[in-house]
């Protein structure tokens, strides 16, 4: 077993790097706070013994050698970056719990054929720079590199250059390693677990998303002085399709949530009839033909909206990935260790995305899970027990340590 | 008759502090350009022979002597601040018009028997620190001194702390002149003395307004794994409120307008259910009942959609005026000077709130509106002709003349 309460140190000592306002974090990717997060992970594994690579998106993996010098490694990690408001364990649990694996296996001397590799995955939360998982679908050859380092924040600046400027690009042309597996260690950022009282959730599948962006584009007018019926108003034309998101989404129960996260009109003056409005929307299923349907009804019905008001629109898909199956033998490695440790567990479908969903299309992929309180995530009160994360990592361990083969 | 050439001269040069990004101009109240601005306008007043007087919130006044010691003075005047994607014209034609009037005073040799002042009103726009009106409000003693130095920006700096940084807070106590009349000379900000091919706009009354400032507290939570019946989502409520605003305001047409203006939803990221909105509401009709009515329906129905939601709501009321008569006496004054001038006009009612509004309540005042294209402001491409503005010039100029009394 794996040593719960060093697991848990080492998530209250990262939580301490980039505090948020409420008790979680704000440790935005390629933020100082960011590197400052990997400089502290890059510490703790050189003291497991481990040699740090680092590739030209700024991936971090921590090796621990195996025995036989030609076996493929095994992978486990996720991300170190979280949400402006975000939570302590939201990626964190599986980076910390991937080290404390290889601290383990240090502490009771396994020697395993494989070597373990720890990965720490550039951006995975999008929220700074869209779309999420934006590295380790680099990785993947999903987007290419120079697209990703051309993605802008909110105050224009690059994935490039902040990459450059927090030190983290490394030499390591990015994609060129490869892999026996890949296992990832989530919280489950849902309800379920929790309210069916199991420990360990087993990811067989995930959702998949479109992330829209959504422009609108009217009249700046005073809100005082033009007639109702001279108004090209923006602001309405959002509410609106906001409204629509909804209604999609709840047309497609069950299996289907849609929402719109980020809204914003301009020039947001009291006085001022809002002359364009920017705002982003985020559709999932694990029902391929339910989360195409989304997009192509929004894509249908909003320009009619937009057509009603005079106002012009323009969408653009900034995020997609398809719904996901996850290979079956890393899938059964992890039920196995969850059997093997007595831990209560279930099949479960992944609501977020993750970056094993990426790993998944080129190597053998597979995700545990652990419940969190209240199914809250990307959310500063986001919790867990200790008990929690131990069981979670526990059942890591046993899956990665299996695959590697002692 | 006014000098029209200097005038849009100093119209341009004025425009040429704080421009904009398209055109127009960001020269927000209690900015470093706000401070130029009043620099370039006493500098202006002081070579036409006036004296610079300047009270505790910072409201300029720019006396012309009368021949009469004893005699009330005439003030003209309205507001240099603008808008953040404001126009070269709202306000600042009220100010410089009434410079010219003193300009042309002189090259013409009159002299009156009232002083004449050109008074710059500070925060007008009222979109940096709400209420709009601000200062004319507290010299009109609608709000007190000290509750106006603690109105805040979106930063959280107060109006009282800007006020002194910039350098233009007074010795003068608020509000301890009197004045035998006010006139204040506007663009209309609306499509109707263009559409009517009127040169002038007689204004006769103005509408009144409600500024409500309404917060929503949902629970962040993420977009992808957060069942669609767990949401507490904030953005939609506020969603839904933006269309009851616009469904009250068409409620009750004609006269009745009604639009949300500022929108934020928090934390604003693309994978996170808004926790929190904050918007703000503006209703306004020059029909006390209906202006009444529409707050008081708003209030009684947002509740319901927070309450569906399962949403907490505050509503707080940050700025109003009642709808307002302006003075008889001072109205024929304006309408005799644009018939004696030969321009045609019309009786209008003023959509937009002005400094005239809170000082109609002390001393009999009047405004006079000239055109502005399809009535467009609050928008930086607003515009009128030279010949628009000085034709409201003249009838100010007139209007104030035989006021002041040759
Ligand atoms: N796990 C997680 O929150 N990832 C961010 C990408 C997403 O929104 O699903
Ligand atoms: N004239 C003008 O735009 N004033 C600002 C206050 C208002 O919104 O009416």
């Amino acid at each position: 077993k794996i040593n719960g309460e060093r697991l848990w140190d080492s998530l209250m000592e990262m939580a301490k790097i980039g505090p948020g306002v409420a008790g979680g974090n704000n440790r935005q990717t390629l933020t100082d706070e960011d590197g400052e997060g990997r400089a502290l992970f890059q510490k703790w594994c050189e003291a497991a013994g481990c040699t740090m690579g680092l590739d030209t998106m700024g991936n971090m993996f921590a090796r621990r050698e195996g025995t036989d010098p030609e076996a493929l490694p095994v992978y486990v990690g996720s991300h170190l970056d979280t949400q402006p408001t975000g939570g302590k364990y939201d990626g964190i649990l599986g980076v910390l719990g991937g080290l404390e694996v290889i601290r383990s296996m240090n502490d009771l001397g396994i020697r395993t054929r494989h070597p373990v590799v720890v990965t720490n995955w550039t951006n995975e939360e999008g929220t700074r720079f869209a779309p999420a998982m934006l590295a380790s679908g680099v990785f993947a050859g999903v987007h290419t590199e120079d697209w990703a380092y051309a993605r802008t924040d909110a105050e224009g600046k690059t994935f490039g250059d902040e990459l450059k400027r927090i030190g983290w690009r490394g030499e390591e042309p990015v994609g060129a390693r490869r892999m026996k597996a890949f296992f990832e260690l989530h919280i489950e950022q849902g309800p379920i677990l929790e309210a069916e009282g199991k420990d360990i959730g087993v990811v067989t599948h995930g959702q998949g998303l479109w992330w829209l962006q959504v422009t609108l584009t009217g009249k700046d007018a005073h809100t005082g002085s033009t007639p109702m019926n001279m108004r090209v108003n923006a602001g309405l034309g959002m509410a609106r399709i906001i409204e629509l998101v909804h209604t999609i989404a709840m047309d497609n129960q069950p299996g289907a949530v849609g929402a719109v996260g980020q809204a914003n009109v301009y020039p947001n003056s009291r006085n001022v009839i809002p002359g364009r409005a920017v705002f982003t929307i985020d559709f999932r299923s694990p029902d391929q033909a339910k989360l195409d349907g989304m997009r192509a009804r929004l894509e249908a019905e909003a320009p009619k909206i937009a057509a009603e008001l005079g106002l012009g629109i323009e969408i653009e898909a900034v995020g997609h990935f398809d719904p996901v199956t996850f290979d079956e033998g890393c899938v059964s490695a992890i039920r196995n260790a969850a059997e093997r440790l007595g831990y209560s567990h279930m099949n479960i479908i992944s609501g977020a995305g993750h970056d094993a969903c990426w790993i998944n299309k080129l190597y053998p992929t597979a995700m545990v899970m652990c419940p969190c309180v209240d199914g809250l995530s990307h959310n500063e009160a986001e919790e867990i027990s200790p008990e929690w994360a131990a069981a979670g990592a526990n059942v890591l361990f046993h899956a990665v340590v299996e695959t590697a083969e002692i």
